[in-house]
């Protein structure tokens, strides 16, 4: 790899100085750069400003600079790219952003040898089910989750796998995670951890009313449907559906939601095979 | 007890059905009838109309028909007057209504031949602590909820204990519930259930960030502050405090807010002193 | 399939007389029947008397009769034979069983004319590391657990995921689960339910000392070892491994314990798609 | 307060040298103290050698060196003398222990001047029912935990709560626990915590078969009466009564176990009002 795009997130990365920093180290080490107009011209290195269509059809790798939320988002933005991604944190300890700002370089040094893996990280595709129409929402590294935002939260619905009906359930909402969301709202709402490299998906439902409700842990063939149907009297237009915990829809109450595999993947690039337990273990405490 | 107040639920009582055979029952029974003019007007019962005031200062007893929310509100509304309440369910199976519709009648007989135990539910005062002063804002019968509305839910708190620092919270939100709620809100939170005869609270976490957060529960005489100061950046002014899922209010990312046992409670009319067990089991299940 | 082997549950098939209303309607049918020995001598037709390996090398399905536990007993002791089975419900609502009593011969005439499905059920092996020689103790159709017997239950082990450290752990013991057993004990111990139809397993540590432990689901191919290493002090000769709840071997605190899918599957008979689901509702119960 | 006995756990206490401190500091600070024969040989203070009516009949104060389990131990050793505790922890962070053994000498200068709180921890009473006739099998300042020592854990019990059935529950056992226990097993089996200066206690089921199982929390006036009766089939002998984790004696399926508040309690010694959470924040992790 030598041809990097580098993505920053302006408010963690205080002055660019993690952007600089690593231009730098780049140009030092005679990498292809690209960077966004904006960000080009903050640094003063127009020279590597790059059309948002150039700058991802021809890197081999995206340097994300931020938090998990960063790398998130730039994950779904890049899915059409099929680009790998090194994150690089410069929040709170996450689980996606593959090395610490202070070892940024050293692990660059790695990358531009060959030294890596990219893991693919299975991703979710929502998609609204109309008059029997499929209408594809958004797709999902993390999760969508399904829930109101009014005071009273509680709402009902079911589940279908495979059409096969699961349960009717009364709750504040329901999450739907991949593997790598497993860590995030799903863990909250008392969900299982998944690891990050297993295709499957859990279902989670959020302060269920009735007791009996568990995580169910689905293989990557399945297919989850939601179904409102049941809300008719207690219905306020609050529902909403949210991917990755950034983007927002409001759904009908006579909507179908259907969450499948996506054929697309996120491609993580990592150093370390074993990373997702150690950070595990730094996240939840070590006894 | 031979003065009888009425108070319906006008959604649940269709054609105020209940109502009528009530009055009628309590009629022949010799029993002194108080009831809204809104209500007497719609049963063509006009002599019994009273003003509230002289409906509540007035009766024994409030029979209150609906589901556990009718009666929720009635007790929080009720509390001034100190009366005790007969909730008679005419909702899904609920913790707060004594009888059940079919059993109304049988249960007045006992209660005006005097065999009955009135059973006091604690509740809890909510206040804002500004600029040192304590404005007082509600008092719970359930539980008190502090929650965003917002797609974003997480939100940060710190939780006071008698002015010691118990932790620090990253959470969807937090309850803070009586006995009589703890089977409510609090139990769908991950919380444990509390013997409604008892005076204690129970602070519990609404989906913690944090994995080690627990349900704690405190005795009547402890004063619960929370303090939501950690919050600046993402403060959206979508925080909300909200009084046994019901009454709602903005709060300020600078209030404090404190809750602590109310000198006021509850009265509920039982002719069973083992019933709540008897519903727990019927809504949980029994193996 | 025509030729039928019956294992029956002796205290649950009271006076065998389940047996023998499946062997006249077996006759009746034209298929051929295998019996066991002592069961054949106990409903007097010895005709059907079969040695063990005649029995499960020429049948085309095995006809368990009994509970969830018989049905997995019989799984382990047919794995050899490669047998698919059809369990007969004979003790309470089971997950195993895919018929209730009642309906045993209209479900025989679906499975003679063709129309069923067989359901292949993910297996474990699990190994005893001793000086890096790995030694098979067992194949299991529901779970291993690892615990101690005596009354200070606490126990402390670590984890590995294909040789990558996972956590340590202070517990009264540890479950590997398969999808199969995932609504047994894992269940009861707070883990996720996992649809059986899937290949995957789960791991629930049992009344962990340590809040911030969960369930992590991995995928059929992940090896797990856990190592008992640091038990030094308290160790009493009293932990054991346990098989399905049914077969125990007692460990020694310096072997390593390795669980992995078998290459071996049990075969169960259904012919309902979505029976996982509609046991689960009937056993969590619906809201 | 300036009557002493000092209680080491000699395992804890390598060389007794804590012991050897402490009794040193009390000399110069013109203390009486009262050593166990034992202990007073080793350190060669044949002078503060006392019986051990002496000893818990005339002190102030038992200084008790050792972890969670050394305090326990001696809580409920000195029940009849009524003496106060005051822990010094040489084991991991403890919820029992008062100070550090760093701190033990400046935390006795406090004490010998009165700068000091004795904390009323309250204890439960454990009795066997039979024929009728309660017999007191100990006391305990933790917990009483019911449960099988044979592989197959599961048991089936009711509980009954002043005479009124509360439920019956399929669990690897149940755990009664006071305040001051709730941070132990209980936690671990998802009980909540209880500020351990109230008087309460709670109910936990060990691994509940039914999902629908909760924590139940109850006054200190309450009575929980455990029946094992429905255990015929599999009863085992095998069913302990375990007491603050360290006593134990077998039931028999015809016992009915009756757990109380004691009118005895535990006197612990601290000079820090809100120790409690400071421990439970180091413990359970600070977000």
């Amino acid at each position: 790899m030598n041809k990097f795009v580098i993505i920053p997130n302006l408010t963690k990365d205080k002055k660019l100085e993690t952007t600089k920093l690593i231009v730098d180290w780049l140009e030092k080490n005679d990498c292809k750069i690209c960077l966004p107009a904006q960000i080009a011209n903050y640094i003063n290195k127009q020279q590597y400003s790059c059309s948002e269509s150039d700058m991802y059809n021809n890197a081999d790798c995206a340097i994300v600079l931020g938090g998990d939320g960063t790398i998130l988002n730039a994950a779904r933005n890049l899915i059409k790219y099929d680009l790998p991604i090194l994150g690089v944190n410069l929040g709170n300890l996450g689980f996606l952003a593959e090395v610490e700002k202070k070892d940024a370089l050293s692990t660059l040094s790695k990358i531009i040898k060959g030294d890596y893996y990219v893991q693919r990280r299975m991703m979710l595709d929502v998609k609204r089910l109309i008059n029997d129409k499929e209408d594809l929402i958004g797709v999902a590294l993390n999760d969508i989750v399904i829930a109101r935002t009014s005071i009273s939260r509680m709402m009902k619905y079911s589940i279908y796998v495979n059409d096969g009906h699961v349960n009717n359930y009364s709750a504040d909402g329901i999450i739907v995670s991949t593997p790598t969301g497993s860590t995030a709202y799903n863990l909250s709402a008392g969900g299982p951890i998944l690891d990050p490299k297993n295709e499957m998906m859990v279902i989670t439902p959020i302060c269920p009313h009735t007791l009996m409700s568990r995580s169910i842990v689905l293989s990557k063939n399945d297919v989850v449907k939601i179904s409102l149907e049941n809300n008719r009297k207690s219905w306020n237009d609050d529902t909403m559906i949210t991917i990755d915990g950034q983007e927002s829809f409001n759904i009908d109450q006579k909507d179908k939601i259907i969450i499948s595999n996506s054929y697309k993947s996120a491609k993580l690039i990592t150093c370390n095979k074993n990373g997702f337990y150690t950070i595990l273990k730094k996240k939840l405490g070590n006894c």
